[in-house]
């Protein structure tokens, strides 16, 4: 039985394909009076909601535009309050640039419950899809996971840093500053390090164009690149070119005309 | 109908909460006719095996002992060309420390056609299920993950520009060097940034330290943590303290000793 008890739920739905949901997240998703959605799920998540409930779209993109956070905000602390469970379901994970505090505080602010549901993050996802592990013995000890463009239209100080260290950096929302971060790498000596950009990381539209720190602007306008894409710095950028030889030799999805996420099972 | 084609899937198991696995992960372990398992996944994702399948305990705890991988790596290959789908079931993700790639090459080597499916980092959800994002807005803006100890015995050089940073921190497989990495954000001025080491993080015998670089590895001692634990450094550990304000009014899982990973659902 459900009960209306106000509760937001915060849940990650992963980065793009709809297998790689949790059980806790679906059992969430089941149980949610009203679900609020972002424009970087994949609406096929909205099967698993009770017959009887409500689905809002609250799109925004990039944090910066349609309704704002504090439109959200506003929208969670009503429905909780009105209908109960609220499940406020985001692309990726809620607290890798979801903004999830700030919803937290306005649920919190008004005595409603709060729990925090993980999703793979497009970060890790994106590139593990492509067969580059963020870390690798002899490549990369440790990664950095930051985002290119804020709401301010500042780039983050913390890219300089990375640009100096053996991380794998992954780069978020980068699309729109891109040369100016790659300059910013260059002028750190790393002209050569491998760079990928794949655009609708683990969907049907995937898209990846690899290169260098030096040339992958150029590649990228090329090729028309946009957002959402992640951008990858680092040496298992490399592994990307074996990852496609197993492919062509198994043959799986060679159908398709850009690189797939996954081998599918046999 | 399962076939017998060699196939190996590296699985991420996610952080320890076993309903923190994603439906893909599932599908896999389903299909699967050997499960090569780690000592840190949770052992009731081995409920989704098929009834003939075999499940095989592969324990490495933090990468350097029980198994070699290259043990490891010969069981894959073995198992694969025997009995076909090989589930290599891992803590966490396969990418994020995981030496998922030793296995791809051995794999690959032979024949074997390998797919990833990413998991929950504990990395990422240890934090979360303490109420700490890895970004936050006005507090941190981007997040490294790195490594304590190596097997080699070394601390990554990456520490040190890590400690430079306003990212959050997070260190995996620390507690060993943990003293001497809170030394190095000490000598870049960092003694008073607040610190949590979280042990069995989202199990029920998750366990959790707070406190600030210059004391809490005086703190740890005190309470007997050890590995396998996560260490988070950054202004984002002083929400955890709201979260357990709301633990406390909500009554959620009061009853356990410890702070619970999430509030249950109503």
């Amino acid at each position: 039985m459900k009960s209306k008890i106000p509760l937001l739920s915060l849940i990650g739905g992963g980065p793009g394909d709809p297998e790689l949901i949790t059980v806790k997240a679906i059992r969430a998703i089941e149980s949610a009076h009203v679900i609020l959605y972002d424009a970087l799920i994949n609406v096929a998540l909205l099967s698993y909601m009770s017959p009887g409930a409500k689905a809002v779209f609250v799109g925004k993109r990039f944090g910066c535009h349609a309704l704002s956070q504090q439109e959200i905000n506003h929208l969670i602390v009503h429905y909780a309050l009105s209908y109960g469970h609220v499940a406020r379901l985001k692309g990726g994970d809620p607290f890798v640039f979801g903004r999830a505090q700030e919803e937290i505080n306005a649920a919190r602010g008004n005595g409603i419950s709060v729990q925090v549901i993980p999703g793979i993050s497009s970060a890790m996802a994106v590139p593990a899809a492509q067969g580059m592990p963020l870390t690798c013995r002899g490549m990369a000890e440790s990664f950095w996971v930051t985002t290119g463009t804020t709401c301010s239209g500042e780039i983050s100080s913390d890219i300089r840093l990375a640009a100096q260290s053996t991380a794998t950096i992954v780069i978020l929302m980068a699309m729109n500053k891109l040369e100016t971060i790659m300059d910013i790498f260059i002028a750190n000596g790393k002209s050569e390090t491998p760079v990928a950009v794949i655009q609708n990381g683990t969907t049907e539209n995937e898209k990846i164009i690899t290169g260098t720190v030096k040339d992958i602007f150029f590649r990228v306008q090329c090729e028309g690149l946009s957002n959402p894409s992640v951008v990858v710095v680092g040496e298992v950028v490399k592994l990307h070119r074996d990852w496609l030889r197993q492919l062509s030799h198994s043959g799986a999805n060679s159908s398709t005309s850009l690189q797939p996420a996954y081998i599918t099972n046999q």
